[in-house]
């Protein structure tokens, strides 16, 4: 039987707030990529996700972002590429405080710049590599960051966006193009089981793009966004595909 | 030979602003108590600190406080124990991806707080059995940390201060009281010989009370401090000792 | 017409994250208490709820706290007084920034403190007298911060809690008190009602206590606490009082 | 007798930590940039620089910056410019919390940006309109924020570096140019007097360009650099020139 893995960013609140329903996806996902602290997520919170995630056979990833509450990582920062590793290493550290840490995934602004820029995917690169290069990148493929960290013999895992269109090149069709963001349920499931079972994602024109999408992503903090998450995994079950971590 | 270690605060400025002379520091203590990033450094600061401390064969140790940079830790603040206890286990973790952690040392008004409170000190312990209760406690004798420590089958080392007078019970005298502080190096170092040598501490009238000091903490942050730390290094090694980690 | 005022604190999201119902609560209260940034509140949310309450002819408060975005300020801080009152100026003049600025109220931990400490309600008279020694300071009557204000010549305008119990000497039941918060909707209202009109307070055991209450306090994050809100409007309107801002 | 203005940057500390020696540079400059606790600067550090700023007859200048403490401010951010002009405003707001704010001059990462770039430089200028449209912005001739600040009505004010070579269109030889940064005591004196004598400033090969300069630029935080601040002062004042604020 096939598999896939769903993943989803968890325990993106801070403090007294709150964002997505936490609880609920932890029994939709396989893959939690939790935020560690710097763009959001406190400590405790990142205990109980993680304690939640160990209980529930969830993979427990490091969603290391930007420093930058304010912004909520969604801001390009142009980090010093030394200072960026190290801000991406005190994060992984930090996580494994409260659960194993099984992969890492940027976030926000980060993840976006590490799929095109070398100097940050770089330093995403060079941070895995000081903590454990055993530990799988968690990202687009064909992205700037697969890229480098397949040359440094980085484990990479593809992601894919069943929400999304693709262009040819199998990169994601910007949110700004009309077509680029699907609404319909039915369609965002077909599509998820398209791409979990035959490796592929979709262009606006229906043309189907080869991808080694191991993970598709799934999110939490938008309204009805927990409900489609939850017909994506039953639409993969359906579909005879075994839903576990890649970790 | 009898040994005795020396420990210092270390890694203390964040992203522009220094704090004390880290490098000649270094050169002096056997053990470095790395600030974590919460009332002070950055994981830059993290990294070099612990990588030159690891090549001059120095311990490291979480130097853990408050979320508090603004007020440097030093202002007591009233935590939810859960919270305190994840936020020490945040910051040992994040300190863990720099290099390996032996110890853990609680900062400013934490240290102060834990040596008489029973629910900040067991937050520290309850986050030393969390992350590794094989990991030693620096912290000082006879204080509510050291009891409740040891009460949990952790490993307690005592910290000692050349430069304080201590009460009959051990405590040390408030600096408030005239002749809490020594000011001239020579008594300073006769103090660190002999509390190395003879397991005492002394009273502001000259009284030796017991007590089980395996380190002496020495500062860099005032003027001055890092030569008196070097000249209580030379006469402890003067007196015979061996001045090496307690970790 | 006697009157009476209602305030809520407002604009205590931060960043990507929200609390509580802005919008709906400044159709209800006369008084906003808009966070200034140190225990919640960003910039743009600023802008906007100072926007939005000049339009609705809603009274804008300098909702201080201490510098604690990690613990929304309902942690407990031992600051240096002079740091305390600095860092409660920069908050009332960043305000001052979006609005204009009728009254200064502390939040959370300092509201506690700062009403039975002199230090904290000391340092809250110093910051508005330096800042504007016309401005009103919200808190309880009885306070120790109400008696320093008044003290120092500053204004001091009563709040109510219509869903609380008092005790006899016209301060709050704590809230670990069985019967200290009052549930049922009717009954605050009622509470309210009698507040505004007849100026008392009620005790757990229903004895009414004078008390000069000139604004109530409202809620708006907790569930069903916006509709309450507009309850207590709606009584103290049908029982023949003007609403409307003390400022 | 002509007259020309000297800034530099003020209370650039946070907490803790100092930087440069503000004491000595008020009693050299005419303008201090105070930093407003984005980038650096506590209220407590804003408050007694404003305090001896007034003392000493020395303007008071916003330094507005990214919230960026850790990165000194010195990283680009790419804010949406709403968000960026809400964070000026709040900056400018709470310094004149601690004392008449004379003008506005932006820093780091955001100066440099600001000098290129319309969008941050609009945020700039939406900001200071919104605030005080009386307001002076002081920053570079020909840059980005000059002609933005002109178009929409604002009072610029040049600002020049005595210590740089420029390019023949009057803006600054980047850094890493050789010759870029001058480090001969008299030469820095001597350009600074023809700057303000001739108001013009010198490229790499001796050309002059006019400059509208009003204020020029001096640092503290390096070895020497206040005694060099001095000497600029000292030869301003033996060419005949009157050194007083601009504002």
């Amino acid at each position: 039987m096939p598999s896939i893995d769903l993943n989803a960013d968890l325990g993106e609140g801070f403090g007294r707030w709150r964002l997505g329903d936490d609880e609920a996806l932890l029994d939709i996902v396989t893959s939690a990529n939790v935020a560690c602290g710097f763009h959001a997520g406190d400590p405790t919170t990142m205990r109980w996700v993680c304690a939640a995630a160990v209980d529930k056979g969830v993979a427990i990833g490091a969603q290391v972002g930007y420093r930058d509450l304010a912004g909520f990582g969604r801001r390009r920062i142009d980090y010093e590429p030394d200072e960026l590793r190290d801000d991406i290493l005190y994060q992984i550290g930090a996580l494994s405080a409260f659960g194993p840490v099984a992969y890492v995934k940027p976030h926000g602004a980060l993840y976006n710049v590490a799929a095109v820029d070398d100097v940050q995917a770089g330093a995403v690169v060079a941070a895995v590599l000081a903590y454990d290069s055993t530990l799988p990148v968690l990202c687009q493929p064909g992205s700037t960051l697969a890229r480098l960290a397949v040359e440094a013999g980085l484990t990479v895992v593809g992601e894919g966006f069943a929400d999304r269109a693709y262009r040819a090149d199998g990169t994601l069709m910007p949110r700004s193009v009309p077509g680029a963001v699907l609404h319909d349920p039915d369609a965002v499931v077909a599509r998820a089981v398209r791409m979990a079972v035959e490796r592929v994602v979709e262009t606006g024109d229906g043309q189907l793009v080869p991808s080694p999408v191991a993970s598709i992503c799934v999110h939490g903090d938008t309204p009805g966004a927990v409900e489609l998450a939850g017909r994506v995994r039953a639409g993969l079950r359906e579909a005879g595909l075994s839903v576990e971590p890649f970790a």
